[in-house]
Parts: C-alpha cells; structure tokens; sequence
C-alpha cells in the first residue's frame, strides 16, 4: 500500500491549534527519529475550521525555520499547499496534532485535526489525527510517542484505502492499551446560550454541554472512558450503503 | 420514523450561499404549501465554510422579514440557532441549497449546504442538502420543484436514521429521472497556483481543476453525467467498519 519517493521518508506534521502549540512541538520532536520532519500549520488557532478550504482569497506561506511553515488559512489549506506547493516530494504519512483535547464520536466531522489528516488522506497520502483527551495536565509527550509508533507502523505497512486513523489518547498515568473503535454519538444537553449585550441587545452564544454518548462498548467514547487509547478508522466515503437499498423503492 | 410537533410542519431552509440568493427564495417558494417555512441563513456567503460551529465569539440573529433570520455565522450555526433558539418548536425537515453549484462526490466534505443538512439530521431531524449542478443559466425553480417531492416525502415516510440525503440536479431541460447513488471520487490535476504580488513577494492562491471522475456507473457523478438526479444517502457514522476488522490484527 505503500509508495516511497526517493531519500528519506517525509512526514508532514499539520495541526489545528496553530504552529505555537505544544501539541505540534511534542509531535514534530518525537517524530524526527523515522524521517524529514516538515511542519505546515495554520499561523493561529483555526479549531473548529472543520474541513474548509480558503477559496476566496489568496494564502500567504511563511518559512519560520528550517522545514518549518505558517499558511494564514486552515488545517485543509496547510495540508493542500504543503503537498502541491512548499516539500520538496511527496510525504509518505501526514500526521496532524497532537490537538488539545478529544475528538470523539461526531467531532469528527468538526475537527481541523481530523481535517487535516482527512486531506492527506483524500491526496492518496496515509494519515492520522492525533488528540490528547484530557482538560488539564496535558501530557503531550506520552502521546506523542503513542503517535511515533502508529506513524512507524503505517510507514511500514500502510493503511486500508481511502481510510484515516483518528487516534484519541487518554492521559499518561491511565492507559490500559489500545482499541480499534468506531465512531461514537453523543447525547447533548443545552447547546444555545441566549444573552444580552451591554447595550441591551441580545447575542447567542454556542455552548453545549454533553449529557452522556451512547453507540455501545465498542465505540471510541467506551474505550476512552476505560482508560484505552481508541483508533478509528475514518472513510473517505460518507455513503451509506445500506439507506440505498431502502431508498431505491422510492418513486420519483 | 416521524415525530409530529403541534400545529402544521416547521420546515427549516438554510443554505451557504447566505439569504440573498435566488437558491434559497426559489426553495422556500416551492416549499411554502407543506408547512410553515422558517428560513434562518448565513448574512452573506460562506461556501466551503464546511462543518464548522462558531465557538470563540457571539453570534448576531437578525429579523429580517416573516419566518426570515439571518445570522452572522455558518451554516450550521444558523441550524443549531434556529433549532435551539429561533424557531417556535421543532423542525419537522431541514432543507438545504439550492446550491449555486453542484456538490458531489467530497463535496460533501466540504460543503455549507450538506454540513447544514447534516447538523439537521445530528439533531435527529430529517435532512436533505439540495444543489444545482449548473454553471450557468441556474435554473432554481425546477429543482425547486423537485426538492418539494422529495420533501413531501420525508415529511410523511421520514429518512434512514442518522442519514441526510445529498441530492444533485442536473440542469431541468436534461433530467432523465432520478437515481440512489453512492458518493463518487475526482481525480484532481494542478490545485495550487504559485504567483507573485505586485511587491514581488510570493502568495498561493487554491484552484483545483477536475481531470476525471471514478467510483464507476452507480456514483452520483455517473448519475449526473448522463442527465439524472443523484439522491446519494450520506451517513453521520464516518467509521471504515471493515477497517476494523483488519486493524484488530495491529498489536500495540
């Protein structure tokens, strides 16, 4: 499943917290061992930039050090520009984070970091999303040698087909191993917050407060709230094929 | 599969494209005879804002008309707002577009109008993302037309759980009939044009010209390529389950 260019393996490091997060740094170091690592981030935070593309205007590329790049736009335009514009060949994985923080169950369809390894993934190129679930205490360097691994294995042997691997990672003194999940579902609570201004105009602000996840034992949530790391293999195809069997009944 | 609130059907129309556009008044026309239309959308455009949610900042609603907001976000803002906030009970379907352009294939990754469908059917209200695959002489009210059958529909037989439908017109005078399709792939050739502004200093601007599709004679470009609609059924599950089956194999 591999290709290989020549010289050294590449390794495009992406993110969504920006270039100056530590998640990016702990990545980039623990990554150095098993090729060139290059890093084209987003110049500042573009969390929840979902999986847009910056089509309207121009984007500026910044070298900041040696293999080492800002793009003012989004997690997707990073991984587009590095691959068709500023390596020197093709990377043979692309692995975005580590982010601060999960992306579980329908995160998934939100997450600059998901993103970003879903842009490799649709370029032909094998990738994985690398996050730390955790809200304080992040130990970025434990997870990034979870991410070391995986990335080594994947070099090696590759990944399924038009598929990427969102690795969610739980902090360093709890891990109990490593699942295969699919992806969760949560149960929200109230997710709009009404407010009003200081000139007595309301504003509305987006919140969200889960309530509980469900999707079963074999979800990423199940395994996370046990302590394992949770690898989802996430399709480039979102079709789904059993709803076309149902639907051919229908008229039109 | 269908949950009745009190009163006629809310019917919720958003779309990317922002409220000015002719996509949106031609839908909310047509869709006018099923149920108290309510019509929340970007205050201006936001194609390929893709999934994301406004977190970091408040968001303005404004009335602009009966049933009519806008809203200074994306698209799924203006869903999860009207949802949770704006409308007077729950939406019976969430209807999308009509986009100014097709959206096929990982389209549906990027694009406004299917994450504003998708954030519907997340909040467990049947969905359809509703696009024009034209580039010029957009001819909304016939695909209008047809989004109302098909709204019809889903307000009587409801959808497959967890699962939008991505539908593609093709331009009125070439409809053959409509097809349930699977979600195709592009072949891209050059996406990224490197040029030089008038200072002299380099900047990149995304392009991506299409060289070919693949996928085979049931995806939604087939469908589209020879004159039918494409309803393709794109699911919230992004798991690659029969990658599963083969990462178990992975020791860590």
């Amino acid at each position: 499943m591999k290709k290989r260019g020549k010289g050294k393996d590449i390794i495009l490091v992406s993110n969504d917290d920006g270039i100056r997060s530590e998640g990016i740094k702990a990545l980039r170091a623990a990554l150095e061992s098993l090729g060139e690592v290059y890093v084209v981030a987003p110049d500042r935070e573009r969390s929840a930039a979902s999986h847009s593309l910056t089509l309207h205007r121009p984007l500026r590329v910044e070298k900041i050090g040696p293999r080492e790049y800002t793009v003012d736009g989004t997690p997707t335009d990073c991984i587009t520009l590095a691959v068709n514009g500023i390596l020197p060949r093709r990377p043979s994985i692309v692995v975005a984070g580590i982010n601060k923080g999960g992306n579980l169950g329908e995160d998934i369809s939100y997450s600059g970091t998901v993103s970003a390894a879903m842009e490799g993934t649709l370029l032909g190129i094998p990738a994985i999303a690398v996050s730390l679930v955790s809200r304080k205490n992040f130990d970025f360097k434990s997870a990034a040698r979870f991410a070391r691994k995986l990335a080594k294995r994947i070099l090696a042997k590759g990944l399924p087909k038009d598929t990427l691997l969102n690795v969610n990672i739980p902090q360093a003194k709890k891990i109990k191993g490593a699942r295969i999940t699919r992806q969760g579902k949560r149960v929200f609570g109230d997710v709009v917050f009404e407010k009003v201004d200081p000139r007595g105009k309301k504003y509305y602000w987006i919140g969200g407060n889960m309530l509980r996840w469900e999707g079963g034992e074999d979800t990423d949530f199940a395994a996370i709230s046990r302590g394992y790391i949770s690898i989802t293999p996430v399709h480039l195809d979102h079709t789904n094929y059993s709803a076309i069997s149902e639907l051919q009944y229908w008229k039109f």
